[in-house]
């Protein structure tokens, strides 16, 4: 017995449901779970469907190749876990959570490996018998030093990279080999305080709430579809160090949260917003 | 061109969302929006779906009710704007929002009338041009005075009561004519003190957060179906009169919020849960 | 028997509360509440003293001028409700809160008129039998229609203009006349969504939370200190049309929060943030 | 150059402040943070001053002793890293947290040792190095068990007990030695959910939110005077399951931040309250 998940987005069209959901009652499949949504502004259908039951995955992806319209995706995939790669650079604290959550089965996805361009949370991951690449940035230039990282994650083959407080920019090198599969964690509310030491950026500003924001990486520095936020109030009395400190809460629940939506096929990127059956 | 509401709730069985759909695309029906679930514990079926276009609307519900188990409940009504009756005792924050709200056609519900045991009301509410009713409940048992508010609804004959505030215990008088319609707001984190002076003995348990809980009434005091919440953080320099103050804010928007998703029919009330589309 | 609030600021000084809360001991005064700050990053000292029983003003004030530093601000007030002047535009949910709350004895405040450039609100206010002026902006230059503002306002001379929903840019016309003294509620989590239609960008950008945030109008639109912002969820189910409608609630909780604070003299204003004693 | 709090609370007097503020003047000392409260029901007294400055610690306290009320209780204490003990059972994900806090030194506290009544989180705690007591509760009383982790406890005098999801029952045998001085986290909302599954009462329940407590202990299980809470939104779509996993997330940020604000000495206890100066 399968457990599978049915993901198609396309133009929306009178008796979508109706067609897709015959096809799975034609083949005697359990809809365990099921979610849609139309777009208004675009006219574009969502819909993700947990199935269970016997089936030929082939024979059903052609069928509903035959009811969607001509622009349709439409992914059919075994529920498993998704092997992930996560790249850090000094910072514990995200990275030290999805370890402990991964030790424990709570993370609901595979950490393959861990990539960093320090060398400073090495014996953390290590105690968590993970393999550990230090790849230096010293005297690269952005795209040879994600060339570097590429070799490493070929051995691997991911389907996220997880930037766990990656303090550096990515670019087009990295992006073309993991278009809407890089999930990165800011540390602010986006779009407020884009760029470097948001934190810092807010203590300025005098704001009253801080935040953090999973997103999909794009081109656009802290831009790309966002995913899950949150925010804790903070009063005067909080210096930007003070914000750093609690802000680092915020931060790792934001992610993991992102991860769990992520990992589970629950996130639709749809322009650059972001569609979630949760 | 018609906009309705088809609500359906049902013992879980295949292909359900798939027959059902069948005969609004049948009927050439437009599916605006639609939201299903399934209660895994309980095995029932919940169908939320809003349709445009011309049909017959007993020949559907008749093709319906043929396709769905024997003990659905299946409603297809209208989309309209649903009649409200308040009541109301002494505090005018829940009352007042809601006034404002219908003044400007942001509530979307008709108030038809505002009745309370008290007179300390009037003044506000015929400000807004609408019939204040005021029905004494000294001397009467319970039954007595909503024997007497019963005959005042019986010429509105509203859709639900609303109490916003309204401080006395229902009785099975008035519940056995508004079953599952009638909205209270109660002014703590239910299931947290239960009763009287609930901000009171939020201090006095020393909490550091208080709530608001609406829910829909039934003979357990303060027990029934929530329908939405929301809490404020609060602190040592509280006292219970603060908290009477602060809690007004909360109190409000959670009552307004639990009117909108009931008169939008978002509602299923399953045993004592509630199932919520939005 | 009076009750005052002693308001001091200034650079800090090794043994100020003492010398301070000396003063008020040798006139035999109550501290009814007290509160500190020290700013570390600019070495700012900032106090907020509820004081009760009898005294000569200006003997105390006398005193206190000769242990503060030479650039101190020492404001020594009696305790008394403030008057304000509320500017609006067409929408009447924060307006029709204070309203509500100034009706009720619940603000604290005396709302002495409202002053619109449109008709729309005038059923409303008066209603509550407030006076409204109706002060139209066409054909005005920015400058102009502020100098007519304050012409009515030179009526009224209230302690602060509450920007309810008043979709105008204030000039430097009104600032002159009422340095941190113009309270504005803007409808987004700012520094996010800076100008017109921020749920619109909201909405485009993609949030998963919207905000609201009252603040100290200056020259820069926008830009002013911050007194309180508080934020909702939402989901990509919400259009910019719905997050209008829920950010409204936001919008006139987070509003009548900054009214409570500065009314009540909480808020002292250091730079671009507030210090905030609550 | 010496760091120090002054941690006062007595029956409220005129003139306190400044009596004891004249004191550390008249020794040289900074004031470098201050709180004071007077909770107005009890009419009691609370100061936390941070100090700074060298000074014979025997005769600022004796100064102090002359001039408070004879009921106060008077602490001055270096400031300096507090001992811990945990107490876990089977649950990670509280401990895990800080654990790897306490590798970054993010915690701000020193781990001694973990103690639990289970084996299950040997491997995690010898991860980083730190001891790990398996004290077995089989076939003993509380009070049995109780005297076997005191005997443990005798060895490392721990400043507080943390119990990060310790499933147990404390007794007064534990608590004659740790009044005051033992913090749970309790995984929901207080006052609603006492004793066991409280997620699953949560879902019986159909709450909207759920939440986690961080309290000290005292004899009466879960009622404690509260130190911290947090809540989450949830629908009718998560089983108690979904609650367990979410809760978790609340639960170990609760819990870190009761610990900080335990550690840093800024937690009163005033009856079954805390006054909390952050």
């Amino acid at each position: 017995m399968d457990s599978h998940l049915l993901l198609i987005d396309c133009p929306d069209e009178k008796g979508l449901i109706h067609k897709i959901t015959g096809i799975l009652f034609q083949h005697n499949l359990n809809v365990e779970d099921q979610g849609e949504f139309v777009d208004q502004a675009t006219g574009h259908f969502f819909m993700r469907t947990e199935i269970s039951g016997s089936f030929n995955r082939e024979v059903v992806v052609q069928e509903l190749g035959q009811i969607v319209p001509s622009k349709a995706t439409v992914r059919l995939e075994e529920k498993r876990e998704k092997n992930l790669v996560l790249l850090a650079t000094k910072e514990p604290h995200c990275l030290g959570d999805l370890l402990i959550r991964h030790a424990y089965n709570e993370l609901n996805a595979q950490i393959l490996a861990v990539v960093s361009n320090h060398e400073h949370l090495q014996e953390l991951v290590e105690k968590f018998d993970l393999p550990y690449h230090h790849i230096p940035a010293q005297n690269l230039s952005r795209e040879q030093h994600e060339q570097n990282i590429l070799a490493v994650l070929d051995d691997y083959k991911p389907d996220y990279l997880i930037l766990a407080k990656y303090m550096r920019i990515i670019t087009q090198t990295l992006l073309n080999y993991y278009q809407n599969r890089i999930v990165n964690i800011h540390h602010s509310f986006l779009p407020a305080f884009v760029g470097a030491k948001p934190y810092h950026q807010a203590f300025e500003r005098g704001v009253k709430i801080i935040g953090a924001t999973a997103h999909f990486v794009t081109e656009d520095l802290d831009s790309g579809p966002i995913i899950a936020q949150d925010v804790i109030p903070v009063s005067h009395t909080k210096e930007a160090s003070d914000m750093v400190r609690a802000g680092r809460n915020v931060e790792k629940i934001v992610l993991s949260e992102a991860l769990r939506l992520v990992c589970e096929n629950r996130v639709f990127v749809h322009g650059n917003r972001t569609i979630i059956f949760d």
